[in-house]
């Protein structure tokens, strides 16, 4: 069974936990995958940059600038620098946007329409991934090579131009085409029935479980857009999927398991 | 023949000649290799962000902030624009910094003398690539799958620490050790006679003609070092290299070809 591991900004940005989380990955055994997400060092590098956050009712705008700092910033050191450590535990890893290989090719995202039902805007350089985006095939060949693959969330429309995509898509797309296990690594120790109580998680939810979940409001805010990645993946073809902190990837079973039927 | 093509930053910072030479490299038969520097996209950020380049004794010193700006601006923008502006050629690229499948591992360079011939003085992050610093190996392997592989001059030491390196070097030690032909490309048509006159180009030169041409200073300045290290690769184990300019990838016997013996 191949498994695809995500990683959160949470653990990118802190030096211990990604050490941490590097020797467990490498000690992870059977073919796996990584997808990274960027962290703060985007946001960081902007503002040092002087560069203003273009946002249009809350959603960020891709702009040329914009682009070149997450390629850089998420492309360039957060991959290497994972990469490198990886290399360092014995794992083979090899870092991947998603031009490398053609291993993910999404179109630009259309322009949509604002609130005031007319409007229509550009979000700029951010492209939209499904489980058709991956070249499945490939991953599947660099695995058998003994490889690792490392992907981050850059992508591009195969017309020789980057597109920014959202990491928790990214792996949830990756899995569904691999048919893999997904493992969503976060700072907290599974999906909670109560978000102050950190031992609340909650082991086993199904399909109907989320619906009963999200009705009630146990699952909200940055919970509620991971899930519903997450069932997407159970959809497309992912078996499971688990929601664990990232100290616990040789223990998931410490987390919350998602299948659609709850077996 | 594999062949292994350089390019260096006037070609990556101009947008006419990076797209003219994308199109004619994919057209380039046969497995290739292209190694490319990273312009002044690096020192242009190193500015915005106010960094203040540290030299010693007119040597640039990479420390933790710059190698932090080169890893992001060769790895990750120049790397990854690259890589998609090919693919959109149908050409099968992958990028790659040498961690990445540890394709190059260097060592740290450890530290220098100064001229007062006491002084020791760390350099930083800089790594020394030798031909073994090659896994050639691996290379052949993504070559026999359809791929093309495209390197940056970011390379490891293995143990975690990404290096910046010098692409040139990068670029001889992976000819040398894939026993590959060698094209470096660049502004102008070859190694000229008379520096003034760009007609001028020296058709071949053996490793005796360069060091007459040495000697009596026909080659002096960037193009002493350029040379040097394409007659390293040689000496290593390139059957022969080719100095062109850019938009002659194609019609490369427009340029110079260097071998040992001139034939």
């Amino acid at each position: 069974m191949i498994r695809v591991v995500k990683i959160g900004g949470n653990v990118v940005d802190s030096p211990a936990l990604l050490a941490q989380f590097c020797t467990d990955f490498s000690a992870l055994a059977g073919p796996k995958v990584l997808v990274h997400g960027g962290g703060v060092k985007a946001g960081a590098i902007q503002r040092a940059l002087g560069q203003e956050p273009v946002r249009i009712e809350g959603r960020r705008v891709t702009d040329a600038a914009t682009l070149e700092v997450v390629v850089m910033a998420y492309a360039g050191w957060c991959n290497k620098d994972i990469v490198a450590r990886l290399q360092a535990c014995g794992c083979n890893a090899l870092g991947l946007a998603g031009c490398d290989g053609g291993v993910i090719t999404a179109p630009k995202r259309p322009p949509k329409t604002l609130s005031d039902g007319v409007t229509q805007v550009d979000f700029g350089f951010v492209g939209d991934v499904t489980p058709a985006s991956v070249d499945a095939e490939f991953l599947r060949q660099l695995l058998d090579a003994g490889l690792v693959p490392v992907l981050c969330a850059i992508n591009h429309d195969g017309h020789g131009q980057l597109l920014n995509t959202n990491a928790d898509t990214v792996a949830s797309c990756v899995a569904a085409a691999l048919g893999a296990e997904l493992i969503y690594c976060f700072e907290k120790a599974g999906v909670l029935r109560d978000a102050a109580d950190g031992s609340s998680v909650i082991p086993r939810i199904s399909a109907a479980d989320f619906a009963r979940l999200r009705a009630d409001g146990t699952v909200s805010d940055g919970m509620l857009p991971k899930l519903e990645t997450a069932f997407r993946a159970l959809e497309d073809g992912a078996p499971r999927v688990v929601v664990c902190h990232a100290a616990n990837l040789l223990n998931p079973t410490s987390g919350t398991v998602l299948t659609l039927n709850g077996e």
